[in-house]
C-alpha cells in the first residue's frame, strides 16, 4: 500500500530558549527537521513526505530540507497541533498515513517500517514505551501533589503513529469535528477503533528542551 | 550537613535479557553499578556511600566497585525495592539521605548537588522532568485502552531523591510500617510533608531494557 508520511513542524517550542521554531535548530550540523525528513526518505515504502510548517515558514522549511526530492511537499499548518495534523492528512494521497512529530529527528528506519507493517495488519498502530519513572502532578506553583499516578501498564506514545487513510480521515476530518486531540491515535480511538502498538525506541526522543537537544547531540556523536 | 548516599542495587531487572542483576552489566567497559557509585564519590559533599545489594551479592558488588574507598559500605537489601530502601536508610549515618536507583549510572555531579541544596532548603527534594509523550494504559493482552492519562502538569520522578534523615526515617522505618511505596518521596508525602522538586536531567536515564543499555552506551561514547 502507498504510504504518506506527514511530518508536523508547526510547533512553537515553548520550552526551548528563543522564539524560533525548534525544528529549525541545528542538531549535529543539520536542522532537526532535515533529519526527521531524511529518516522517512530512507524508506522505499514511503511514497510521499508532507511537511506541515507554520504558515509563512514554508520557505525556511524548504531551505533546510536536503532530502525527500520529488516525494516532498510542504503545506501550511494551523494554530494547534491537531490543526496541522488535519492539514497534513488532507494533503496526503497514500492509503496509509504516518503522522510524525518533526521534533523526533532520531526515528529509525526500522521503527518506521514496523509501524507500517502494524498498520497493514491492524489498520492503526503506534510505537509505545513502558513508563519507568514514578509519576506525579506538579501544580503551577511548582509543588508536587501527593497522589501518585498509577504506573502499572502505563505506556508513553511515540510517533510515527500510522493509520489506514480512510480511518484517519474519518477520525480527523469529519464534518464539524473540532476536538483538540492530544495525539492522532486519540482521534481514532474516539471512533471506537482498536489501535495496535509496537515497541517504541528510546532513541526516538522528542526534542523539547535545550537539555534534550544536548542529549540528542551526544547520541548522534555516539553513533557508530 | 553530612550526606549519606544510598544506592539501590538489589533489583531483579526483569525487563533485561538474562538472569543476572542488571546493575552488574557492563556499560562502556565499567559495570553500571560502578558508574553510579563513582558519580556520588565525585562529590565532596557526600560523606558515605551505602550500596544495597541482593543478599549474597555483596561480594560481587564489592568486586565491581572501583571507587568510593573508605566512604563505601555494602549492605544486604530485601525482596522489594522498599525493603532495600529501608535497609539503606537504617545503615545511613548522615543528616541528609539521598536514595538513588543503581540503574541510573549517568547521574551528574551537578544534579546530585542540586538535590542536596534542595534538601537543605526544604527538607525533601526530588528531580523531576515533565512528561512529553502522550500516555495511555496497555492491558496485559497488549491492547491500548482508549482513556488517555491527562498529561498536563505530569512529571516523571528521577533519583537521587533526597531527605532530611529524621524525615525519611519517620517515613520508612516507623513501627509497623510495611507499605510498598513506589518511591521514597511517596512515603514522605504520606506524612503530609511537602516535597520540593528540582529540574531533572534527561541524561539521567534508568537502564531497564537492552535498548536503554544501547542508548546509554551511545551517550557515553558521545560525551566530550
Amino acid at each position: 500500500m502507498r504510504v504518506s508520511a506527514v511530518i508536523l513542524a508547526a510547533g512553537r517550542g515553548r520550552r526551548m530558549a528563543g522564539d524560533g521554531n525548534k525544528v529549525l535548530l541545528s542538531l549535529g550540523g543539520l536542522p532537526i527537521l532535515a533529519r526527521s525528513v531524511s529518516a522517512f526518505a530512507a524508506s522505499d515504502l514511503v511514497a510521499e513526505i508532507i511537511v506541515v510548517t507554520r504558515p509563512g515558514e514554508e520557505g525556511f522549511a524548504a531551505a533546510v530540507i536536503s532530502e525527500g526530492g520529488p516525494r516532498l511537499r510542504i503545506v501550511p499548518g494551523g494554530e494547534r497541533r491537531v490543526d496541522s495534523a488535519r492539514a497534513g492528512v488532507r494533503a496526503a494521497e497514500g492509503e496509509i498515513v504516518l503522522i510524525h512529530d518533526g521534533a523526533r529527528p532520531l526515528v529509525s528506519l526500522d521503527l518506521i517500517e514496523r509501524v507500517i507493517a502494524g498498520v497493514e495488519r491492524h489498520g492503526a498502530c503506534v510505537p509505545v514505551l513502558p513508563v519507568v519513572d514514578t509519576l506525579r502532578r506538579r501544580t503551577e506553583a511548582g509543588d508536587l501533589e501527593p497522589p501518585i499516578v498509577e504506573r502499572d501498564g502505563l505506556v508513553g506514545m511515540q510517533t510515527p503513529q500510522g493509520f489506514r487513510a480512510d480511518l484517519v480521515r474519518r477520525a480527523l476530518l469529519a464534518e464539524g469535528m473540532d476536538e483538540a486531540w492530544p495525539d492522532d491515535a486519540a482521534a481514532v480511538f474516539a471512533l471506537g477503533v482498536p489501535v495496535d502498538s509496537v515497541e517504541g525506541d528510546p532513541f526516538n526522543l522528542k526534542v523539547t528542551t535545550p537539555a534534550d537537544l544536548r542529549l540528542a547531540e551526544r547520541l548522534l556523536r555516539g553513533a557508530r
